[in-house]
């Protein structure tokens, strides 16, 4: 499976894998948030995210998937009753005239709005942007107020499960490329548990609510979770009980099988219909490499609204080796669904195009690459300078500009200091504080005799060349290293 | 100057020059603009735009900027006062508890407020980010409520204009290489401007009120910006005049030797600042070979109030080989300037970090390329798909989903259709439609023979290979093409 694609397959593993040794102690560094909640990404941060970006939109469109943008601000009518309980953390605009206004929750609605519009019927997109929701940032788990979103969705009527399967292959992929440890993607379906909550005899007007709860079973217990279910959401107890017993099961292809056989749950048309699909699933799974990844989880809620068929969450499997590290808990890192209906509540004659899809949480992923960073004092090389012009003399800086013009025009990224007359060792500490590895060198005698020096930053190694040849040699040393 | 660096350097040419060609008559198609004022941009929206960022951002790199990113939302407080007559176009957040925020009006602004709440000193940082104007959108120029900005900026106290001559070469290159057509970038300087106030007797109260005025001479015609400055902001008729002279000077380095003898502009210290800094930007210029790209132009304003030194703004010249086209006015592609004293606002003891820097108006330069394919009827590529798994015969799901993750997990570019029993015609007309060049097939006559086949989509012809040897096959003949 390629981890890599657009930049040096060695120094990203370089990278990760120390990131990914169990760091020394020491708590980690203090994380820049704004007071309302958002943060600014500094050119470390902005280093490490692209190429985490880079690897996953390079496995979006290893699958085919199209490119896709919406604005950050909808109608408010359009992201009115999709989300459920947490619509209200919805960012609206002032009203300053004009319509009503909120920013995007997530890039699903937007997407499922664009295809109603343009009666788009089958589409495969992948979308990076950011999305914002005002819940109470909890910076330890990389939760912020605006933060990055990477989806791919598959809108279209097909056979089913196939579509589905490719997502789980997707997620596998960035999850294995990304080089995070362990995983587990836990999958349910909808009508499993719908059918689930009918069975247990939960009114069919608390389905969602009671969902919502189930949802917090990776953040809370499950007494808090019954507690929430009786007290808040009015179920008999003895209701919440038999639920209790559902959500603890979780296994293989297997527990699909012993589904079947539930005296109560094979009863339900609903549910059999989400087994029946499951058992597709885990089929096609198993043709792509994947099924021991993939664990049936009937306690798997996922909070939103839309979902209708197969919802599926990644989650990162600390290894025993990492134990003694600072327990950094991250939620999901990659999660998404079957949402048959989203599209329908778009368009005019109620016309739906089913979807599925997937969304990776890059923020969480962000958040445990640089917090592995922090702690080992690692430093990333926040430009790509190839070289930098320099002169031991005083009055060059029109033979600088000349020389270093010559270099961009043949598309070599240089630099030099903004100085009329900087001094030689500034000029040569600057390329090692930065990690800028050839400095092209004039001078008086340079300058006589026709000639520039180039000199290696990492060997001290000087040779001169004649001015003449200057990009040729230059684009020969860098292509060498 | 290099023109392209993550593309194929001929596919991209090759667009781009068709793109330019005079196209036929006929007007364009529709844009599809929200009633709120913002778009989707479509997958062949979006390989265009990542074309030309991929080639702003690589010219950014090269000179040695760093990436940083800022939220989409600001402190309003923040954004409060720097922007002069535009700040009603800001957009507000509605007011949900906590802080009050405003959308970003542009990336200059965010930026000067990282640096002081960081206590930066110095950074040469590019940023490709979205901005929010509530401006009645015109579709025609390219103008939306939301739209892209890429921004590059050096700041940090350094020698006079080196860092100002390097941001007009980056413009240079960047336009060069996106192959608009010939251009021009009018260059002026605050101090210069103000001087010119000054001797005209323009109050200093009504320096950057008269400033927006002239600002909209690429807009308005002289009569009409005269109306302006003498009705709405009271200017004397005889001072709005002397203004008139003045700003209908342009030239090249002569003219900033002709302002030096200008018996009133030469009086004022202000002025004189500044044409000596123009005098040595035009040296720096010539050394860099883009001097005959700059024009010395006296009516240049930039509506924006934090600038305090040199201001730029490029515009695209029309060949007079385009002169049949329907005209498409795009106003200025390109702008900037120097603003020393705007991150002093935003620390606490006013300590400023001086700086300059450029904005790629890439949103209109989108509007240019996309309204000349529409004409053209052009079309891209909008996946990158390199090979398409297919079968002829009816129950080869199972092998071709083998087949389908094999290629994948070697990084291979693959799709198929999401069918149980797709017509083999249906898969084949799939990838014409989608411009996929090769097609892996496997039917029962395969199976048997432990073979696959491989077939070139535009040459139709097909070649068996060993089941085994299937990615190097692959992977073998996409690296000829």
């Amino acid at each position: 499976m390629p981890q890599l694609r657009l930049l040096p397959r060695r120094a990203w593993a370089a990278l990760l894998s120390q990131l990914l040794r169990p760091p020394c102690a020491s708590s980690p560094g203090a994380v820049h948030c704004h007071s309302q909640g958002t943060r600014d990404l500094s050119p470390q941060q902005i280093v490490v995210r692209e190429k985490i970006l880079d690897l996953v939109v390079s496995c979006f469109k290893r699958h085919g998937a199209k490119g896709l943008d919406t604005p950050a601000f909808e109608l408010k009518e359009v992201l009115t009753e999709k989300y459920g309980e947490v619509s209200g953390l919805i960012y609206d605009l002032k009203d300053q005239g004009g319509e009503l206004l909120s920013l995007r929750y997530d890039l699903t609605v937007p997407f499922a709005r664009y295809l109603a519009m343009n009666k788009v019927k089958r589409m495969k997109r992948y979308h990076v942007g950011k999305v914002w929701r005002r819940e109470s940032p909890t910076m330890v788990q990389g939760r912020y107020r605006e933060f990055c979103q990477c989806d791919f969705d598959i809108a279209g009527q097909f056979d089913p499960m196939i579509p589905d399967a490719e997502c789980l292959k997707i997620m596998c992929e960035i999850l294995s490329g990304l080089q995070l440890g362990d995983f587990l993607i836990k999958v349910n379906d909808r009508r499993i548990m719908d059918g689930m909550f009918a069975v247990c005899g939960v009114p069919e007007s608390k389905f969602r609510a009671v969902g919502s709860s189930i949802d917090k079973l990776d953040k809370m217990s499950w007494k808090d979770v019954r507690h929430e279910m009786v007290a808040k959401k009015g179920l008999a107890p003895e209701v919440a009980d038999q639920i209790g017993d559902y959500v603890q099961c979780h296994g293989g292809v297997t527990l699909v099988e012993q589904m079947f056989q539930d005296p109560r749950l094979s009863q339900n048309k609903q549910a059999l219909e989400g087994l029946e699909d499951l058992k597709l699933l885990f089929e096609y799974l198993t043709l792509f490499g994947i099924s021991e990844k993939i664990s049936f989880d009937l306690s798997l809620a996922r909070g939103l609204d839309y979902y209708t068929g197969v919802i599926y969450e990644a989650i990162l499997l600390q290894s025993p080796a990492q134990a003694g590290e600072e327990h950094l808990s991250v939620g999901s890192v990659a999660a998404g669904g079957r949402y048959d209906r989203l599209v329908g509540m778009f368009d005019p004659k109620g016309h739906s195009v089913p979807c599925v899809g997937l969304s990776i949480g890059v923020e969480r992923i962000f958040s445990i690459v640089e917090q592995r960073m922090k702690t080992l004092g690692e430093r990333v090389r926040t430009t790509e300078t190839q070289v930098f012009v320099a002169t031991p003399q005083k009055n060059f800086l029109q033979e600088r500009l000349k020389l270093i013009a010559e270099l961009w025009d043949a598309g070599i990224k240089a630099e030099m200091l903004y100085k009329n007359n900087p001094k030689l060792l500034t000029q040569l500490h600057y390329c090692e504080n930065m990690g800028i590895p050839l400095v092209v060198i004039i001078g008086e005698q340079e300058l006589k005799e026709g000639v520039i020096k180039l000199r290696s930053v990492a060997s001290r190694e000087e040779v001169a060349i004649k001015r003449e040849n200057l990009v040729a040699e230059v684009q020969k040393r860098l292509s060498k290293s």
